[in-house]
Formats: C-alpha cells, structure tokens, sequence
C-alpha cells in the first residue's frame, strides 16, 4: 500500500526527529507562500476551468517526468510531447499513462518520485503505490477527481491553503487573464511577475518580434535604445498596477557591466537590423541587468536572477520540440566578479531587493552566501530545479547557512509548472527545514526559542519578506 | 587484535543499520562484476602463475600505497619502486615492508587503510593490526600464504567469487595473454578492453612507435588518418572477437569537437612528422572522441571516459619513475559545453552507451546527474579514484542519485591495480549502497520492495547492463 | 538561560557521542597552539594593558560581527566602525551595543553566533542571553569584567591555557612589541609571522612607499630586484631572530611562474616609476611566490599561502571605511596548474613546509588533498576564514582526510581578530574533531587506540609539527 509515512524526510535519530516533528507541527497550518512558478494564470481566469486527463495534467506538462522516461530511451513522441512541426504523436492517453506506470521504477529515491507519490495520495486519494497492473485502475480514479468539482483549479487552490501565487509572464504578455481574475472578484491572491527575457535576450528567436509587440502595446513604435528603455519602464508599471511584486531574468551568466549610452544605442541598432552576434548578445544582458535593476531601485520591484542554465542544450530535440523539454544542463557559474559592476552600483541600495538563484551549488559557501552576507540588497534564494529535493536542501542549509544566516535568505519558492505538486513540494521544503533546524538544536547550537523563530521564519515570514508580499 | 566489524561502513543510527545489514545481507553472495580494472591479464595465462612476496604484491604496484608514504618523505627508491634508467633501488623487501609497517599510521582514516585491513583478515588470515613489532612476522605470514597453492590467482579469483573482470589493454596489445586464457579452456571470464589513449593521444612520447606498431598489427602501413582510421577499427573488431565489451579513454578534459577531413588529415600528417603542437593535440583529441563514439555506435562496444586527471604533475618524479607513480593530480572540468558537440551527434543514439567519470566532484549534481538524467546513451560511472571510499561513495549518492535516479548509473567498478583489494572494494561500495537505501528507507522515502530491488541494482544490475555483459 | 550545552556539537547518535565525548575528554586540558592569527602583540607588550568598553572589544574590530548586520542594512557609521576620512561615526558605546542585542537574532545557526555564546558565558560568565531586554545590564557585566584585573590580555592568556600563540606582521614592521614582550620576561610564547604583501604586491597602494621604508630598516636604499631580494632575506632573518617560526602570503589566485632576472627587474623598475600595470601585478606576484619558497627552504620559515579572495568587493565602502569590512568575497580557485611550477622546484624539498589555505571548497577533494597527498614540502591548513565553522569543519573532514590522511595536514589555527573569542574557536574545532573521529570509530573504521592517537595529533601534535614549534 501507498502510504506516505508521517515522520517522512526526517533523521532517524530519535532525539532530532522529535524536534523536528515538535517543530514541523508548530508550522503545518500556515498557508503556503508561492512567490515564483510556473503556473498559467488561466486556471483560475475561468471558474470553471477542468484539467484534462491525468496525462494530460501530470505527464505532458511536466519535463520533470518526462526526461526521466526520456533518458531511458522513451520517445517523447510515444509520451504524447506536441512536436512543433504538428506532426501527430501519441494520442492515447491511457496508453501513455501505461508506459508511464511501466517505468515508475525510473523515479525511486528521486523528488519527482516523492512528489508524485504525495500527490497520489493526498491530492488523489490514491491508496495504491503505481505499479503495470494497476495502471489503468489508477488512471481511472484520478481522471474521475479531476473531472469533479472539486478539482476545478479555484477549489484546490482553496484546499491546498495558498495564501498568495506569483505566476510569470513575459514582458509582452496582456495580463488579461490576471485581468480576469481580479474582474470575477475572487479573493485569492494571483499575482503577474514580470520577466522580460523575451525582450531583453537579444537572441531570443523572436526578440524582433516582441520589440514590435511591445511597441504597440505601449503605443510608440520602438526606434531607439531609449524608446526601448521607456517601453519597459511602461510595462512595469502595467505589472505593478495589476499586483506584480516582482521581475525575474533567466541569464546564461551572471555578468554585468555597463555600457556608454552610444554602445547601447550601437548594439541596440544592430540588434533591430537582425545582424547582433554573440558578443552584442553578451554585452547587452550585462548591461541590461544593471538597468534592471535601476529599475528595480525606483519602482520597488523585488529583482530575481536565475542563472546558469544551458538551454536546449539537445539541439534535435530543441528543433522538434522547442523548448522546456528536459534538456537544458547547468553550467558552471561565477559571482564574485561578474556581479561586482551592478553591486557596487545598488548593492547597498536599501530600496533593491534581488533575489539571487543558482544550478552551481559550488557558490554557495564560496560566493553566495559571502555576498548575501554582505551586500544590504541581496538575498538568495532556495534551491532550485535540480536541487529542489531533500538532499539539495540539505546541501543548500549545510553550505549556505552558517556564512549567509537564515535572514539573507529569501525562504522557500516552488517554482512549479505542474500545479497539484506544490503542497508535495513544500512539504519537503517544510520538513527539510525542521529537520535542519532539529540538528541545530540537537547539537547544543541554538535553543528552543531560536529554533521556533526560525522555523516560522523559514516557512512562512522570509519569502513574504524577501518578495515584499505584505 | 585486527577485526573488521561485521556492521563496518554502516550508519551508528539503530533502525537505518538494521535496514542497512538486511539489505545487504541480500545481496552479500551475488558474484562480483568487475567491468573496469587494470589487473594483468598474465595472472590468469599460466595456471601456475605466483604472486611475488608481500612487497612485491601489495607495495611496489600500488601507488595508492606507496604516494601516502612519499608524502612524508619516504624516498620511491627506499621503497623498491624501480627507476626507469634502472639504477638500484631498495631491493630488500622485508625492509621495505618493515617502513611500510612503521608508517601504517599514515593510513588511518584513509580507504587504503580500510582495504589493507580488509586484505589482511579476510585474504590472509592475518588477525592482528600491522605494527613495528609485529612487521616481520605478518611479513611471513603473508608470504607463506602467497606461495600455497591456494593463492594462484586462478583459485583466489574462484574464492572471490569474480563472474567476470575486464583488464584495460592498449590498442597495440596482442592480447596473448586473454588468448592463452581461452585456450587454457578455464572457464572464468576475463575479457580485454580496448584502450587506445595510446595511438589517438598526438602527445604520448611513444605515439609515432605506436603508430608504427598499429600498422604492422593491422597488416597495412599507416601513412594517412583513413588508414589509420581503418586500422584503429581493425583492432577494435580484433579486441571483440577475444571478448570485449567495452573501450576507455582517459583525456585531459571532455573537450569534443569535430574536424573537417582534411584538418584531421593535416594534423595527422604533422603528428607523423613530430611536428604536432599543443593545440594539435588537443584538437586531435576532441575530433577522435566523436570519432570513437561513432565506431562505438556502430560495433556496439561500450565508451568509457576518463575525464580530468593532469597526469606527471611531478616532472622529475616522472622523469625518474615513469608514469602512475602517484603523482596524477584532477583538474576542474567541464562536461556540458565540452561534451555538447558528441553528444547532438551521438546522445540519442541508442546503439551507444558511453559511461562518464569524473575526478571533479563539482560536477555531479551541477552538469553530470542532469546530463546522464536526460541523453540516453549516458551512464554515470561509480566514484573514481580518490572518491572510490566511503565518503566519496556517500558525496555520489547524494549529490547524483536524485536527478539522475539510479537506472542512469553503471553500478561499481573496482578500477583495481592490485588484484588481493578486489574484494575489499567492493565490500566498500555494497555496505555505502545498503546504508545509502537504508537513509531512504528510514526517512519514508521509498519502501522495502524498492529499497531491495535498488540494492540488487546497484551492486549487480547495472554494471551488467550498462557494460553489456549478459 | 544562556547555558552552552556540554555535548554541544556532537551527534545526537548516542554511540557516537560517546566516543565523541570520551575523545574530547582526554584531549580538554591541553593548552592551545595558535600559529596563525591577528591578535595585536601590543596587547602583551604592555603588562597593564586594558581593554576597552564590550563595544570596542566585541563588536568594532571584528568584521564577522558587523558585516551581518550591515548585510540587513545596519550602517557601519551606526556601528562606530571608524571612517578613513575621520567623519564622526557613532561614538555612544551603550547605543551601539544595544543595536546590536536588538540584532542578536541574525547570528541563529552562525559560527558567530556559537562563538559569542561561548565567549559570553565562559569568558564574561553572563548566564544570559543576550536580548534586546537585557542589553545594558549584560554591557554592564562585561564592562566590569573587562576593567578587571584578570581580564588584563596577559591574565587572560595564562587562564585561556595558549602555549604559543603567532601574531601576523608587516614585513616593515620593527617587532617593537615583540621585543617589549621578550625584554619583558613574560614567560609566554607570542611569536611575529613575517608577512610581506606589503612590498610583495606591486597593486598595494603604499607600495613604493613600503619599498622605502624596507630600504630604511635595512640600512640600504633599494633601487633594483637584486637588492630588493636582500631586503627581505634581512628582514626574513630579523625576524627569525625575533622568534618568528613562519611567513603569510596573500594572493588572489595561486599562480606562480619563475621569470628570468631581466624580466624580474624590468617589471621591478616599472613598480618603482609607479607605471606597473595589472598583468606585470600578476606575474610578479606569481615569480615571487616561487622566490620565497626559495628563502624558505633556505631559512627554514613555515610558508603559509592564504589564497583565493577578491579583497574590498564593495568600492564604496572601501573607499569609506578601508580595508578588513567584511566586504571580502571568495572566488574559484586552481591549484593544480598553478602551483606546478613552484612544486616542480620545491614540492619534494624536504626544508621547505608550505601550508595551503583556500576559499574555494570544492578544491579540498579535487585538487588539495591529492596534491598534498603526494608532495612532501606540502601540508594542508584547517578550514578557513568563511569555512571557520562546525558545518565547514565536517565538509573539511569528509572532503580532504581520506584522500590526505590527517598527517599531511596541519591541524587547526584560529585566524583570530577578537582575542577574547580564541578558546570559543578551538573548541568549535577539538568537539568537531571528536566527533568526526568518532563516526569513524561507529563505523569500524579505525580501533580505538588509532583514534585516541589521531585526537591528540589534530588538536596538538599536527599544528606543532607543520609550524615547526617544539
């Protein structure tokens, strides 16, 4: 039987389990802080919005499953992945949901593998663990859930005690679903986040595309590097009118450097004339992200960078898939001197609140935690993508911790695309933290009180904190 | 009195050490798969081979020994490890054996010290820890075992229950001795592998011999990259019909990058000049491992790369001793730029499987889990070299198992020099991965079911699998 | 209450923290050996040396301190931390305190955190927590505490039990307070390290005046590379004469690279006409490294090679406040490659004992451990500066010893700035030294007699031995 046990995520040791377990009680109920993901805010616009089948909702939208399967020499055609050509691929569901069962095995000792058994059971009431013959059987009870009135997304998000949602969207984005959302007066709170990749990566595909898009959507046609400027500017404080509390900028890097007004306009020009090479592309993000944050500075956006990631990194599949598809692979990535120019422009600007993420657990103890330890306007965030998981958290408090302290910290985001696996993601978020901070405790290093504080801390007040939610 | 405890390696926690001890009392009769070493294939041609005295047997070959000693100033001389101009060196092995014994010590806490341990007891009976006093008379004891009839290699290797070892052999090997193997009609399998760092390596000292060497051995002479091409393909159809499942290449760093036929030519005809530079080598080097990767393809033989050591860090070292004295020291590496280019031409190609290693830890979870987790013709290779200890095994788990999952690894291997550790070494990687499963089972993370078919997959499974040894 | 646990630090495992606690008993009274440091030698010069109020002893010399709570936008002027330009800053000691009692609650889980806890109840014997309630009355105690004549820094070192404690000097230093200690007959070991950055590093904004003050102290104007090398083989000898047992570089990397003479002076003059530029910065520093190996072998001082940290990140505040603010951040370091050249002249030179120090962790089982783990000259030092802490310890233990073994390291120093916080420190170290031999010992892996004697060589024996101190 399936049954995900309650001491799950704890050490063993008799005597930290029970603080982490005092601990973990003391926190359980607070309503969980979604400060970053993925979901598409078109699930709470309609009020009557359904997911589709279990393959639909679980499978096809999560690259977290399917690169699994994939790496084993499952075809993502045979996964029901949408090729970008149209070309038809597996359209049986059932049958994909089968080949999924088959393989389950693929997730042991892995997070996807506990989240999914956490959905199963708490969000699915599944009492079996997946197996090849019960495949359909479980198929059946969760298509039945999803297609009842509770699982309309507004309700589960009710259930799952969501206090407050960031989605992310770009920069050309009409927000109209947010519209929607606030129009049909329900009282969650969903809001945008800014995140301007899409304009500011000069070789996106189709970042001319998307300078045209943004010219018409603020109304002046964009010519020059400072019309462009302007443009952002305007669409942040679109954002912020319909709630955004936020940016967040992908980069292959974490340089920066400021260019002369000339330089821009130089790199700019060429950018609009398609003939940008790579070294324009480089020169502009870092520029850019100094930019950003100036910007940052003045309209109170709290500033997320998330770096090192070596998109589509399977050329292949890029080209029949396109992106998001399991196969971007981190890089090694340096902090210390790329960051330096935009520090020491708004590193001590108290009005700058940037949220530092990272793939190369190797900055942790040397780079970052040094720099959020120091610098009044940074703060890092919790593990991600990869290093979302019990031992990732583990590493991440063990190396971060005793340099940063828990207040440069900006607590937990779950970063979620698949949207009935948050709960399973903050649990482990949240029994993860009571266990390290149960270690402390066991080991003489702070007391009960320090520990209840931080606790709460951890799960609850940093990331409202950090991402100016109050 | 020496006595290795029976609960050795495992965690002092009471529940996860008795899941742990189950676990691996499953699985402690299971043969013992070696798919990767540098054992001599000689030990096994002649039925009546000997193995030297205890000198000769456990010092003079292993540099994992005798480097320890070096580094606090015990001269390779005093220790019997010849000099490649064969000037004398120490030749009394008892006084060797007895600095060997004053400097044990040296060896607390270290895996050298666990496997000599291992040796003494469980291979030579010896019950007491090697001291000063008592040097000589373990001296005796071991010498007295190592010239009975039980301690041919052939019976030690039925005593340890060996299913099946792979030596590494260069491309120029005539592999005389596995044909005298199967003529011998002993039915154990001992199978080469191909290693041809040899002849595609432009800066081995001994590279346009080799060259010459590869020539006479492929009936043709080599005077242009096609027919060196057809002569490296030749051998390799040479190694598969004496057994081989499988190549190795050891590089500097995982460079890879194609070169249009006539650049390769032009290298290769400046390499049989000596005119190759530095650039050349390198060059050279990242066009044969897509080229390698291709013949794997299409022959089937499993890939195995060494990446990272910077081999003779100590030049007069080398100079006076020659190479794998101790003196290889990892470099940092990088996998997912370097790799890219073989991996969009061979990554998805089923017919491949190439096996990763790594001297640098950083990587695992940042660039190699999530590599081996996504491209199907990926496996990660177990802990290597300084990391193949305890310590290294529980970093492996921890930072690879949970974006991989355990069904992209290739299990163990020994990468053994000196045949009597074999199986202190495995009993290494067997307890970690018991006590591995068992920290998932004691924190709710998997169930037993899982936990038993994991254990059998880590220790047995997969290095078949992955080497295609069935 | 504040009450420091007496198992503090060790496993909560019961078997463990036996072993753990049995160790560290037998080791408890041994007196402290601190070869590394920053402690002002003027505090033992004087015999009636007072320190100054809680604030100017606890909070404005020590950059852990007040670099955290300028992390959560504290101003150092708040702090009374003193400005280059002799701006006023706050100077109300009382008011400074008690913003720091209100912040206490930054350093949960900091090595800070433990140290003042530690320093508070066995130095200060406060037996509270310092909180924002009690703020002045614990000022109060301290104060008194500090005024009397126990807490005079010669009182305090007999009771702190040190029997040798190196303080870190200038090369252009004079040794006055070194010498007023001697011509004192203070029976206590405080022994001068000669640490030339000063006229080492061509960028030192006081170079060419350091320059001019080595010629003066040497008696001989100094106007070319030769005679610039006789300076500080005179200073290096002066303080020898002083008792000195060691030198201290800092490098921003570890590169070393021999030049010829020419090239030596050309660069040389170019220092000296103020027109050296970055890359003549570089290879000076890298040439001279190998230059003092030299003088080290020859004269016998214990190098110690602090690299890896990109000093004064934050421009304004170093502009402000100058140098040692908390505001120095690690970069990725390379040994391997690096320290090639030096090793290959002096690595298997038995004179010379040179100690590594690093920023960079994941350079411990990558490139330290094997290089130390093979070169004679070589020892690894304790964890250091940002990796000074319970959790940075064990990565230490986990990361070096196997592939090391302890006896090529040189167990711990303090690197201490605030005198008072000297025994916290050590026992940061001996508890988690006891512990990690003890997980060793739960595991089988080494006896007890192996661990009784490892003990003793990590908390004593190996710091005496690499510093040369018997």
């Amino acid at each position: 039987m399936l049954k995900i046990p309650t001491d799950r995520y704890f050490s063993p040791d008799p005597a930290q389990r029970q603080i982490a377990r005092d601990l973990h009680a003391q926190i359980a109920d607070l309503p969980l802080v979604c400060p970053h993901g993925h979901v598409d805010p078109r699930l709470f616009a309609d009020p009557d919005y359904r997911f589709g089948s279990p393959t639909e909702t679980l499978i096809i939208p999560d690259h977290y499953v399917f690169r699994m399967l994939y790496s084993q020499g499952i075809s993502l055609e045979s996964l029901g992945i949408p090729k970008v050509n149209g070309t038809k691929v597996e359209a049986d569901h059932r049958k994909i949901w089968q080949t999924f069962a088959d393989h389950f095995y693929l997730f042991r000792g892995t997070p996807t593998g506990s989240w999914l058994s956490h959905e199963f059971q708490t969000v699915f009431g599944v009492e079996e663990k997946l197996t090849s013959e019960n495949a359909q059987q479980v198929y059946d009870q969760i298509d039945s859930q999803l297609k009842s009135e509770a699982f309309r997304p507004r309700q589960l998000h009710e259930r799952f005690n969501i206090e407050v949602l960031c989605t992310t969207d770009m920069a050309t984005d009409t927000l109209e679903h947010h519209q929607a959302i606030r129009d049909s007066g329900w009282s969650s709170k969903i809001l945008p986040t800014f995140r301007p990749d899409d304009v500011v990566l000069l070789d996106q595909p189709s970042w001319l595309h998307n300078i045209e898009r943004l010219g018409e959507l603020t109304g002046e046609p964009i010519a020059h590097y400072a019309s462009y400027i302007k443009a952002i500017e305007t669409r942040r404080e679109f954002f912020r009118h319909l709630g955004a509390k936020a940016t967040d900028h992908a980069a292959i890097n974490a340089f920066t450097g400021k260019l002369s007004k000339t330089d821009a306009e130089t790199i700019f020009q060429r950018a609009l004339q398609g003939k940008a090479d790579e070294f324009d592309v480089h020169l502009f993000r870092g520029h850019m992200l100094i930019e950003l944050a100036r910007m940052s500075a003045e309209d109170g956006l709290v500033m997320q960078l998330h770096i090192g990631s070596s998109r589509n990194h399977n050329e292949k599949l890029f080209a029949e898939f396109g992106p998001d598809k399991g196969c971007d692979i981190p890089l090694a990535t340096e902090f210390t001197n790329n960051l330096r120019p935009l520090l020491n422009e708004f590193g001590t600007d108290q009005r700058l609140s940037m949220i530092l993420f990272t793939l190369d657990e190797s900055t942790y103890a040397r780079e970052l935690a040094p720099l959020v330890g120091h610098y009044p306007a940074l703060k890092l965030g919790p593990p991600w993508w990869f290093h979302d998981s019990l031992h990732g958290m583990r590493r991440y408090f063990d190396q971060v911790m005793e340099t940063a302290g828990i207040y440069n910290t900006a607590g937990f985001n779950d970063d979620t695309r698949a949207y009935p696996s948050i709960p399973a993601r903050h649990d482990v978020w949240r029994r993860a933290s009571a266990d390290w901070i149960a270690s402390l405790v066991v080991r003489g290093m702070i007391d009960d009180d320090d520990a209840q504080a931080m606790m709460r801390a951890l799960v609850y007040d940093l990331a409202k904190q950090a991402y100016r939610l109050d």
